[in-house]
């Protein structure tokens, strides 16, 4: 049912006088910084906020052999995180009420800083304010999106209010490397009628995501001295020779755009990452050895398995056709996400954003195809049900000096308070 | 003086005697190991061996300060030994014999080993004997050379003998890296009148060698989320980019051999190695860095400074002509050998070596023109003293499965026994 006027009006104002608190907490939880495994102390953090707010969370672990029986679950590696899954649920007062359960997600795992000299302030947790920006590795990507789940529930209750339905908060790492976060809280068999995940979209509602892949690829090479380098095997050459033969596939890839539904409009929607490189022990030895780790990314209705095979034949091939490599190949290892991608089909869901979005903003939500990873593949591919990807203008992401716009971050928090009161419904909270 | 064919006999007879002792102890210098700042214990070893022969060694550290003011020093970098210099002396009783001074020079320190799995027996180490061949990091280069120096000493004391005038023994560290043992041996004063390296040459005497630049270049990049690969800039690409601009330097230095006497006939004497690589943090991150280690070899005459100069104005270019490493230039660091080569002129210590081999061989000595690092440059350029570099049979020298060839080993041996004896001439020990 519409909101009346009236009620869309306190809402507002309700996130707008909290605002300073949420900012200040997005701030606290931007320095706790915490990298891939080291998610322990800010998720004890959630999960006290949730338990302070009678969301009566659980805390559990991913588990690898629960995990590896799901052929979307990404790989395991020495690096995955061991940390939590937080989870918070609001049980409504009024069972049997018209509303619709809902899922708000987010993820608490950030990516690396990059050197530390290269940030402006020399430090990428410091969560300073300039302006109508807030600096900080994870600001955008995504600890405000995450932030602004639990405030738009508190805006709601300054008003004395809280959803008539099922509703579940979570707060789940590895979103950023293998998804198993939220795969496992699929697996636990946590689901609603819709999902919502304020990733920073820049205030648009994401149409489609690519899949994405992790995989590495080891060279071993057969080093002499360098004064005899032509008869040696570099593995930094071998390695290097590959990644020339995998760019030709994501050319490939790219040209194939056209036919493709949501991507056609995109200048290069397909990345191949040549992420990290080692090799070599010696300056004097030709390199016995070489490690490349790579990202690409699928368009929708590609299999992770389909595009694997690829690269694995790809990576065989090239190691034929070298002379050292045909007798020591090259070697594929999946340690990542073995993600597809999704289009999110029309649903009612999305309408009550719209509605949502206009009331907040005028004009009409704009979308998107995202060609970054999304946990919504989870909701969308297994679950089943409508996930909405939308959330606040952020620069870059993954980048030096990443930054999270507040007046988008207000906006962004108002729609959702609003989108949870038309599609859960309100009750009392007394 | 000529030996008389009885002494050479006997000489030959004594090394022939002692060579099982050497072959074990050279097993257990090997079976030491001791990679770049690891050869502590071995060298404590070496000083253990000098000191019960009573050349009652000297052991000192390279000293920074002091060798930083030498040109041809190397560079040092937080990986430099700190383990000591050994030397040990000899002093002949007949002072004012017709004897010449000699050192005999070899170094201690040894290469990476690669994987150990790609050992055929899975440990770089073993020193295991198959047929004629002794296996093990280190034992070619040059383990077995720097025993053999002692042995033949040895040996000269079997049949009651000793050289007629001073005999330096040095056992160095760093040969592989920077050339700083010895040439903390020549800024100690050390000298002579010829020096010996038994090297593994395969039974030549080196005639000419290249001078070695060690050097890295350091990448930042711009680092975006992947999904923005084209609006950031990959310091992987980028490094890279100035691998393909070294590369064809290379081409043009080894275009000049035909003008280079020793180098006309080589396949292809100038080698760049593009040693060791690392860069980037995450898979799903444009990578912000990346180093690069290369090793650069240069024709005697050119000095270090010059190809320095050009490498450092190729990089520069390289980033002016860079979008991205416009604003943020590669940076090259040189952070090891600053080495120049040399060219052995004809002396009568080629000479008496041309006999000493002669005798255990018949045939004549060959001679070879080296594409890798040797101390003798120390010698030859500094010291201006003849330096002759020759020593045993190896293979895949700084390669996996190093061995070295035990015949060659003990003709090796009885080849510098007979050189000693003539060049220092000989005097009773009792």
């Amino acid at each position: 049912m519409p909101l009346s006027p009236e009620l869309v009006a306190s809402i507002k104002e309700a996130v707008h006088e909290n605002f300073n608190n949420q900012i200040q907490f997005t701030q606290k939880i931007i320095q706790y910084g915490g990298q891939r495994g080291e998610e322990a102390a800010v998720q004890e953090e959630m999960f006290n906020q949730y338990t302070s707010r009678g969301y009566a969370p659980k805390k559990f672990e991913m588990d690898e052999e629960v995990l590896s029986k799901h052929g979307g679950a990404g790989k395991f590696s020495p690096q995955h995180s061991r940390a939590p899954v937080v989870v918070g649920f609001h049980e409504p007062k009024s069972a049997g009420s018209a509303g619709k359960s809902l899922i708000l997600n987010g993820h608490i795992d950030i990516v690396p800083t990059g050197p530390e000299d290269m940030w402006e302030d020399g430090n990428p947790y410091s969560a300073v304010i300039d302006g109508d920006w807030l600096y900080g590795r994870g600001g955008g990507d995504m600890r405000s999106g995450l932030v602004a789940n639990m405030f738009a529930l508190d805006a709601l209750r300054k008003i004395g209010k809280q959803p008539a339905s099922k509703l579940i908060l979570e707060s789940v790492p590895e979103e950023e490397s293998t998804g198993n976060g939220t795969m496992a809280t699929h697996l636990a068999g946590f689901t609603a009628d819709a999902a919502l995940i304020p990733e920073p979209t820049g205030e648009a509602l994401v149409r489609a995501n690519v899949g994405v892949l992790w995989f590495q690829v080891e060279v071993r090479g057969y080093p002499v001295h360098v004064s005899r380098m032509t008869e040696g095997s570099s593995a930094i050459s071998a390695a290097w020779k590959i990644v020339g033969a995998l760019q030709e596939l994501e050319k490939e890839i790219n040209e194939q755009k056209g036919k493709i539904p949501h991507f056609e409009h995109m200048k290069h929607p397909i990345n191949l990452n040549v992420a990290k490189i080692k090799g070599g022990d010696w300056a004097s030895s030709v390199p016995a050895w070489c490690t490349i780790d790579y990202r690409v990314s699928l368009y929708p209705g590609t299999t992770a398995k389909e595009l694997a095979d690829k690269i694995e034949s790809i990576v065989q091939k090239t190691s034929e056709d070298d002379p050292f490599l045909s007798s020591s190949p090259a070697k594929v290892i999946w340690n990542g996400f073995f993600a597809e991608g999704f289009v999110l089909p029309p649903s009612e869901a999305e309408n009550i954003l719209q509605t949502a979005y206009h009331n907040v903003n005028e004009g009409t939500l704009p979308d998107t195809t995202s060609p970054a990873y999304l946990d919504a593949r989870i909701f969308t591919l297994y679950d089943k049900i409508p996930a909405l990807v939308y959330g606040p203008l952020s620069e870059s992401v993954h980048g030096f000096d990443e930054r999270v716009n507040i007046k988008s971050i207000e906006r962004v928090t108002a729609v959702i308070a609003l989108f949870i009161a038309e599609w859960c419904g309100l009750e009392d909270v007394a």
